[in-house]
């Protein structure tokens, strides 16, 4: 899990082949080295789910660069290939993220139960409340359900034929990266070029958030005054159908800026630049953090609402989960307003004209 | 309601005895207009709750002035009478202000229980749940009860002995402020002094205020980081008996710096001076204002979480009042942010060295 194989500049007088196929055969070498980790991980432990897993970590992390790269600098490959590959990742991304996801959820809503009862240093706000306790084990039980059904998943697939077809592709891309004839011999500037487009796609897309909304701490933005839902395509606007559905609404563009964020990382990997040149941190990296705690907070504070429609809870229970959704949401609220702090400070070679994209229309 | 009559500074040449005198003639003056206003108020309209009351509001500005006047100048005055006024001035106090107090309550809840199920431009995180306009009916049926019975028990002591003699004070206090022989004649330094004594008292009180754990927004104050409950005099530190305990624990300095902030607020009215001596505004209006905001969040999220615990209700229900619980503990958390946030802004000279006071043994 270190950096240095993969932020380490490209040697500048490069080809833009030479610099696609250093950085992808690193990245399938990696895939290779971490996925019988992951495997052992997973097998080892039938009836444990282990807390933290290296191996997946590792996998996950080529997984992303892998398909960052076939996705922003597609025009180098046969696109049919590539969007086969990147499918492919994509499945197996879903597959590796799921149990951690759900641990994470675990840890955030139960380290925020316990919070809000008490701290080490002073009470909260639910110190001594009776539903504390059955809101715990509640939110402990299911959470402890799904990740098990998770890792039974995670489990079986990794026995699979696609997998094993998958991790064949990955041997092949790492002896040698399937360049189309014209590309292998362009210059470094046309992946700039191409870095630069990932790095407008994440601008127009931010452009598309509500920060004005979110640039008063306080606002209320993830609790009170959510996006309206979007219409259904082929379908009227019609009224939310229930509060859950309002929330993934709103939250969705925030992701979709996470996704974009991540692409707009790797490419920047890849060409070993950063907006100076220099190869200086960017801020990219802190954005991420923040917008993975955006999109934590959201999937833990859905989590709580769910588990208050449990058939037969108590009322005090109940009490306590909506209490514990309101903070998550909080949560969401905090990460939407540091995003918004800290998105004009990125460079702006980085982000370039598109950070202020004109007025779009709102369609969501 | 005007301050024009107030806060007009006092001739520069008026001895202490004069400008308390002015002071106080004015205040009990317009104790005197309000009285029969208010009580109209009340009485004219058995049945209905008045949702303005300007009599009301008049005369509990009377009230609050005069009691201030009386603590912080109290040397000028015989300390037993000014005590024995002061005392029939916060019975007053607290009875003209309880229904007014449940009425922002009811209107600040229900505001925030439909913004967070629904705004004007958009839905919010309640949108569409089933347990709101069962929370809505709750509680706008439980602080209607209160309100009702605040109304009853005002309008009974409104025709008390008790108030016929306080306004017989006023009545005379309208005539001649009983100033004692060596006062009336000191000059209005002595005044200024005991005002810039008021403002050290709310210096040390701010002083004891966890505004370190304020600083940033989003610090979770409100909801995690509760101070812990202070020992009961003669009793040893026990765990908390409940949430609500911990919380008025946690709120009371707060509220505490509240009253010293209006009694540094009135004295100010008193000496007609301002930091600078030119009369301008001195930022101490809006602190109160935030203060009060602070006071009345609190109060609401007693009331959602104390309606929580109400026999029989739904799952649902109590699940939405957790949220509304949570959601005004935020609101008192914005108020300490802001607060931290305008309090240093104070002029120094109002505020002097009290501001920062030596670190004193944290009681609480």
């Amino acid at each position: 899990m270190t950096d240095s194989p993969t932020t380490a500049p490209a040697a500048p007088a490069a080809s833009a082949g030479e610099v696609l196929t250093g950085y992808l055969t690193r990245q399938a070498g990696a895939f290779l080295r971490a996925l019988p980790q992951a495997v052992g991980e997973a097998g080892s432990r039938p009836g444990s789910l282990p807390a933290s897993a290296a191996g997946a970590d590792d996998l996950l992390r080529a997984v992303r660069r892998i398909g960052g790269a076939l996705h922003t600098f597609g025009t180098a490959f046969d696109a049919g290939w590539a969007v086969e590959v990147r499918t492919e990742l994509r499945w197996l991304l879903d597959l590796l993220a799921t149990e951690p996801g759900y641990r994470r959820r675990s840890v955030r809503l139960l380290a925020a139960l316990d919070s809000l009862a008490d701290t080490d240093a002073a009470p909260g706000m639910l110190a001594g409340h009776a539903g504390a306790p059955k809101a715990r084990a509640l939110l402990e039980r299911q959470l402890t359900l799904a990740r098990t059904r998770a890792h039974s998943a995670l489990l079986q697939e990794l026995r699979s034929a696609r997998l094993h077809a998958l991790a064949d592709r990955m041997t092949l891309l790492a002896g040698e990266v399937p360049l189309l004839a014209g590309s292998a011999r362009r210059s470094p500037a046309a992946l700039r070029a191409e870095a630069a487009a990932a790095f407008a796609d994440l601008g127009t897309a931010v452009g598309r958030l509500p920060l004005d909304r979110t640039a008063q701490p306080y606002g209320g933005d993830g609790l009170r005054r959510l996006a309206p839902v979007p219409a259904e395509p082929g379908g009227p606007a019609g009224p939310p159908s229930d509060a859950d559905a309002v929330l993934a609404a709103d939250d969705r563009p925030w992701h979709r800026a996470g996704v974009l964020l991540k692409r707009a990382r790797y490419a920047l990997e890849v060409t070993g630049a950063s907006a100076d040149g220099t190869g200086a941190p960017t801020g990219l990296d802190e954005l991420d953090v923040i917008l993975a705690r955006h999109h934590e907070a959201a999937d833990a504070a859905a989590a709580a609402a769910a588990a208050a429609r449990t058939p037969r809870i108590t009322p005090a229970t109940a009490y306590v989960l909506g209490v514990v959704h309101a903070d998550q949401r909080l949560e969401v609220e905090a990460a939407r307003y540091a995003f918004g702090r800290r998105w004009p400070e990125l460079p702006p070679a980085l982000a370039g004209p598109a950070v202020v994209p004109p007025p779009a229309p709102r369609t969501e």
